[in-house]
């Protein structure tokens, strides 16, 4: 999958030399031995005793950048301080700057971009605050926005550790969609804080994207937010997989000659993106849903001190299945698991219904492995990009609000989600189709097009549109 | 000044046009009647009774964009819903953009910048967060910080409002300084609101430019957050004032062979700036200082409700002096206004010490107009660009905060402010120096390189630099 095996591999190597045990010469013959090759230097400091010195080295299949190490580290009066690879490098100073869309040239620019003459435009926006979305980067910018509470599988790492992921995000809004992002990693775990610090910084922003922030608080933060503030809040983890998740499925079914109305599925980790992907089936007009947590079935039968279980049981599981997930999957026609790597065995699989479809979305690690279903199942589907039908939110989160942007929804309602489900897809045409193709790839550049399209349709037809967008 | 006197001005006009009773092309033709020349057509909306354009129009001399509206007005079922002019176009989408320093081409890029390799950069930050400086926009990132309470002359016009401002500003940073900067255009006007909003976004932010916040909360603010994170925090409308006050007058002194030490000097106006310049030359020697607000001379013989003017009273004014502006300014070699426009007098300046110097800063209407003055000073400033000598931010805080941010200073302190307006000062040589030219234009490209240099090497002989930055 990587396609680098042939390149070279770069690191940077932070040396610290002592002045008087060693010299540069050596650490650079050194390095070639051990299979490197210096290709540049820079000079970070330079002491009475010590220098310190940046060496950029390259190296192939013959070196590894522990083995040079190694042989630094035996030289006497050098100490390696730092080694950097090539993820790192990409990530020296972050991955995003802030441009000017018009540079400064003379004082005639200066006085129309700032005084005096910017004065006017801000008078016609305290007159008219809508016009912040035409004369301000709100028309265009998304904040990106995590307390860094659960960070891709690394979990409670914090604000300042999430913020490459974040950063990471922006540079895909606007790659795909040319929608501005900013990160705003938050120093405060605290629901209100969260809250309140979200809904100061609003003005700036055209929409919210919430990310990686720990359940339950997450729903009470979007849902509040959705409450009290006029532009779009989405919660991507909850949203973006759903939609990404009903796209697959949709097609999916198409393949095995099911309806979703009639199918049995089964949903196996009742957490965020569980209870979204729920929603997401029932407003597409799913009708057997059982859901299956650690502590088995959700089902009305008992009561939960969670709420988000309680509405989970209420609004599923109409035949009140009790047991856990063997029972569950008894006769299913689709397992869709946002659970646990490993869970899902082969037997499982065989008590489901013919032609079972399964959506193993567990990271990095999924319920069951392709290779171990592969011949059980009529389609398979992961969340990880080196197996076929990879249910990626990146699919999703550019495009919906690309469309909510441009028509200035002040919220991303169901429709609008279900026709961004629709659009993804319809990106994979009927002869395309296979169960190993189910889903278009991120790189498809048909699919933000498509999803704006799509949910400026939904908005308008489902009257939250504030503006109808050129074609 | 503008040097656009030549150019045709440029509008864009939005018509809405009742398709019943107007015809598109008799509106361009009356446009062409009343001296302007349609240069594009936008359609915006097409309905069943009206369309929506939107025209470019230019005019020369011949035309303006008042005549142009009324001959529209007249016609029959056109009605002119909008009129932009080049300032607007400007700022149509607002000013800035986010940019993603690499872009990702292929999945191999995708999995360094995004998951899954971006997960040991934060595994890295987790383990130690002053990483952050280097790994994400931390090193870079300023955030220009605003409750829209104090917007230039327009006053609480609100954070949306404040938007093309702090766009501007981050424009300014970005192209004087290289520094990346955001406008973070608070929705909140209470202190501990806007103090908590500030500390919950830091993480993503190498330091924070106040700006626009009214007295007295801005204050407290700035002395909070100063106290609070490990980042510099500026108050530009005092501080920036005050950096490029003190520079203009260690020339304007020069100029007159006076000395710091032994000069009288007035400040007029004890607000924010006129605070803040007063702490700045008392820093820099300024033995003899007498502030005037509305209500007279300040001083220790009376007591003040306001703390900030409690402290004036008590550390300067030492003869104790009493009275209004008149007693104030008497035998002053020095005016620093800071206040309100057209209050010196030439009276006030005849009864000044010989070789007077009058900093006339109050904006758009400065204390007395150079060409009332002009005859009785050695030396005049203003804030306006109009006029030689302008004291201008711009001249300070893109150098400031570059020397900040490459030194990793945590916070600006006195040395360092003194340090900028040193090096402001020192842009303009001895042969350079007269009267009509004691401080650079804000276009002076020396002026930032020389600021960063010596804020850095005050930073540095302060103690409070983390890094020393490469030459």
């Amino acid at each position: 999958m990587q396609g680098t095996s042939l390149d070279r591999k770069t690191i940077i190597l932070r040396l610290e030399l002592s002045t008087k045990l060693a010299n540069f010469s050596r650490a650079a013959s050194t390095i070639e031995q051990a299979g490197g090759d210096v290709v540049a230097i820079d000079i970070i400091q330079t002491g009475k005793d010590r220098t310190v010195r940046d060496l950029t080295v390259k190296f192939g299949e013959g070196g590894s950048s522990e083995q040079i190490v190694a042989a630094l580290d035996a030289l006497e009066g050098i100490r390696v301080v730092n080694v950097s690879d090539r993820t790192f490098l990409l990530h020296l100073g972050g991955k995003l700057t802030v441009q000017p869309k018009t540079p400064i040239q003379n004082r005639d620019d200066l006085s129309r971009v700032y005084t005096p003459d910017v004065a006017r435009v801000c008078e016609a926006i305290h007159a008219d605050p809508a016009k912040a979305f035409n004369l301000t980067i709100k028309r265009n910018t998304v904040a990106v926005v995590t307390d860094g509470s659960a960070v891709l599988g690394l979990g409670n790492i914090g604000p300042h550790a999430a913020m490459p992921v974040m950063e990471g995000k922006a540079i895909l809004f606007k790659q795909f969609a040319e929608v501005d992002a900013f990160p705003i990693c938050l120093d405060t775990q605290d629901t209100e804080q969260i809250i309140a610090s979200v809904k100061a910084i609003a003005p700036a922003f055209g929409g919210i994207n919430l990310e990686d922030i720990a359940a339950p608080r997450c729903f009470e933060i979007e849902q509040r937010l959705r409450e009290e503030l006029d532009i779009p809040v989405f919660h991507d983890d909850q949203h973006g997989t759903s939609v990404v998740l009903y796209a697959g499925l949709l097609n999916a079914l198409k393949l095995a000659g099911k309806r979703l109305e009639d199918v049995r599925i089964v949903v196996c980790g009742i957490g965020a993106a569980g209870t979204a992907c729920t929603k997401m089936l029932l407003a597409g007009g799913a009708r057997h849903i059982v859901g299956v947590d650690r502590d088995g079935i959700l089902t009305a039968d008992r009561s939960y001190a969670h709420p988000m279980w309680q509405w989970y049981a209420e609004h599923t599981n109409a035949e009140r299945r009790n047991g856990g997930l063997a029972e569950a999957v008894q006769g299913a026609d689709v397992f869709i698991g946002v659970s646990a790597g490993g869970i899902l065995t082969r037997a499982h699989i065989q008590s489901m219904a013919n032609e079972p479809i399964v959506f193993a979305m567990a990271n990095p690690h999924p319920e069951i492995l392709p290779e171990q279903a592969e011949d059980l199942v009529a389609v398979l589907a992961t969340g990880r990009s080196d197996y076929p039908n990879q249910i990626n939110n990146v699919l999703c989160f550019p495009g919906i609000f690309r469309g909510a942007l441009d028509c200035r929804a002040p919220l991303i309602n169901e429709p609008m989600k279900l026709a961004a489900a629709e659009a993804i897809a319809s990106v994979v045409s009927e002869e395309e189709l296979s169960r190993h193709y189910i889903i278009p790839s991120v790189f498809n550049q048909r699919v933000v097009e498509e999803v704006r399209r799509r949910v400026v349709q939904a908005a308008i037809d489902s009257g939250v549109a504030r503006r109808r967008p050129h074609e």
